[in-house]
């Protein structure tokens, strides 16, 4: 069986101020009229049935789930008492995957992702799928076209196989975010590839990987597979997950794991990881600029207004995002965009937790 | 006796949103605690009392009138049907105050005007009404510290003579408002000054200059005069007033007319027309930042901020202005703050006149 799990349990700070702590990026509309989360999901049902599809989350975000993607059964969100980085999340999905199917097999993904062409993606997954049925670790690069570093990257080993039709290859290693001139140096060699954060294996290959690499993680994970199904349940769980380790997948397994397959997904990738990556998505008008919402923009050029209730009027200014939600307005140079967590920590200071 | 005629006519568009068609510059607390209007007022109760002081304004704002100045009899509340420019708004004062008496001294002077030294400010306007009262139309000039294009300017004549204490110089003539090379030069000559607006004659001797300069304005006016204090002075003044010619004073009467004093007032005047001309009288920190409101201005150099409701935070920009107010807000980079009227326009043409 074929089950995928949504990785939901992301803060997204960097879409400040329509991303908040009590709504992150995943449950935002910020393409098109879905959440990202609903694309994702949406994305997925396209080659599975919700009853196969889990979600997890942080547990103050059960109802916004529930209200976002109504058709996933209760039971299949899954619920973090705390946040304990991937490698905790997707052991802890494993754990409850394999109750419903032992030899199931596991798709991860993260909620908050871009995919420009859902055929392609079912494509390649549906070769990945294939690959981890034959016992496989799985994951999914995606062949940069920016010297990007914030994102950790696969170098490509040789040639494995086919899957479905879709080349896999081995993985030569994964490496953390480069530097500037580490990213140029990726984006010219052709053979490295972004880590997109999706993984396909089965369940009890990752808790294996998991045993051999994170015994500490993998303890925790044998107490909770124990109390799962029993009435206490819930306590172990908020006991044990707390003291996890804090790790991501990538970190704690994937860089110690000898046999990784990879296979490129050329399916038009994107992690929109701020407000300056959301442009590329949206309709701008001659002067480049991008209008949501009500206002007039005289004298101005390649600006981003997202308007609410207010009518935002700007003039002889450029390069600007302008964020208007219920509470807060964001003012900022696309090219400060990626430091927006220094406004989060400034309001943070100044006593403005509310509005975070 | 002297009287105060405070012009408070104004449309203020120069500093949207805060102002608005209901709520213009001079009804605004653009500095300090009090509105212009009211640091006009009580600038001139340090030596008039305020039954003689008397205020023209729009017929719509005389409620706004009334709260900002309550300690103003409401006879002296004079209401334009109609704006006509400063012509007519003195001609209807003059016909008013000689009502009450027909030898009595004028006062002219702007409501949204800012003064340093209201000390030095009542020093020169008494010289002023000296002169005046010997039979002169006196002006008040400033000297220029910038070469400012926005301001009309007198070119001072030949020493005249002392007037309780303060020297008066012949007007050798009153210039348009010059292009920046002429303002340059002006403000190297030594010898011109900012017409500021302010003026002072007996209101007998304004009629005759009228009179003489703006034969129409003079007619409507022997109308306005011969209805005052009967039942149907509401009607004729509606039906006469926007039938009066729609010029300023300056280019009516003054310009042409021969025999002008002017007074050096050195007390510190602006006209405050702008967003960035009311910067100098605002508070920094250390980055030539302004913040009114609450918000936190990250990596952000001489910007002001002026919020209302919602909590701004910018980060990376520079010289902008941020303004807030219930409907909408600005953001407007410091050297297109004189060019406003085109955010005003383009909210017009999109159908955002209800925010103006």
């Amino acid at each position: 069986m074929t089950l995928a799990v949504i990785m939901a349990g992301g803060r997204g700070e960097r879409f400040w101020p329509k991303s908040r702590q009590n709504r992150p990026k995943q449950f935002l509309r910020l393409i098109g009229d879905k959440t990202m989360l609903q694309r994702t999901v949406g994305r997925v049902e396209k080659f599975l049935t919700a009853e196969n599809i889990y979600i997890i989350t942080a547990e103050n975000h059960r109802e916004i789930v529930r209200r976002q993607v109504p058709q996933i059964p209760p039971e299949n969100i899954i619920l973090e008492p705390c946040g304990r980085d991937t490698a905790a999340a997707i052991g802890l999905a494993a754990v409850i995957v394999r109750q419903k199917d032992a030899a199931g097999t596991m798709i991860v993904l993260p909620a908050d992702h871009y995919i420009a062409d859902e055929e392609r993606f079912a494509a390649i997954v549906k070769g990945a799928v294939e690959a981890a049925e034959k016992g496989h670790a799985v994951t999914i690069g995606i062949q940069p076209n920016r010297p990007e570093t914030g994102f950790g990257y696969i170098v490509q080993g040789r040639f494995y196989q086919k899957f479905a039709g879709i080349p896999s290859f081995h993985v030569e290693r994964f490496t953390e975010k480069p530097n500037r001139q580490q990213a140029l140096a990726f984006l010219e060699s052709g053979c490295c590839f972004w880590n997109s954060g999706i993984f396909v294996w089965k369940a009890g290959l990752i808790r294996r990987l998991i045993a051999e690499h994170l015994p500490p993680l993998a303890e925790g994970l044998e107490k909770l597979e124990a109390a799962l199904g029993t009435e206490g349940y819930p306590r172990v769980l908020q006991d044990v997950y707390s003291r996890l380790p804090r790790i991501s997948i990538d970190y704690g397994v994937m860089e110690k794991t000898e046999e990784v397959l990879m296979l490129p997904g050329d399916f038009g990738w994107d992690d929109v990881g701020s407000w300056t990556a959301l442009e590329s998505y949206k309709d701008k008008d001659s002067d480049g600029n991008i209008l949501e919402g009500e206002g007039v923009l005289v004298d101005t050029k390649n600006t981003m207004v997202q308007a609410s209730d207010k009518i935002v009027a700007t003039l002889g200014v450029h390069d600007l995002i302008v964020v208007e939600n219920e509470r807060s307005i964001l003012i900022c140079h696309k090219q400060k965009a990626q430091e927006l967590k220094k406004v989060i920590n400034a309001l943070q200071e100044n006593g403005y937790k509310e509005i975070l």
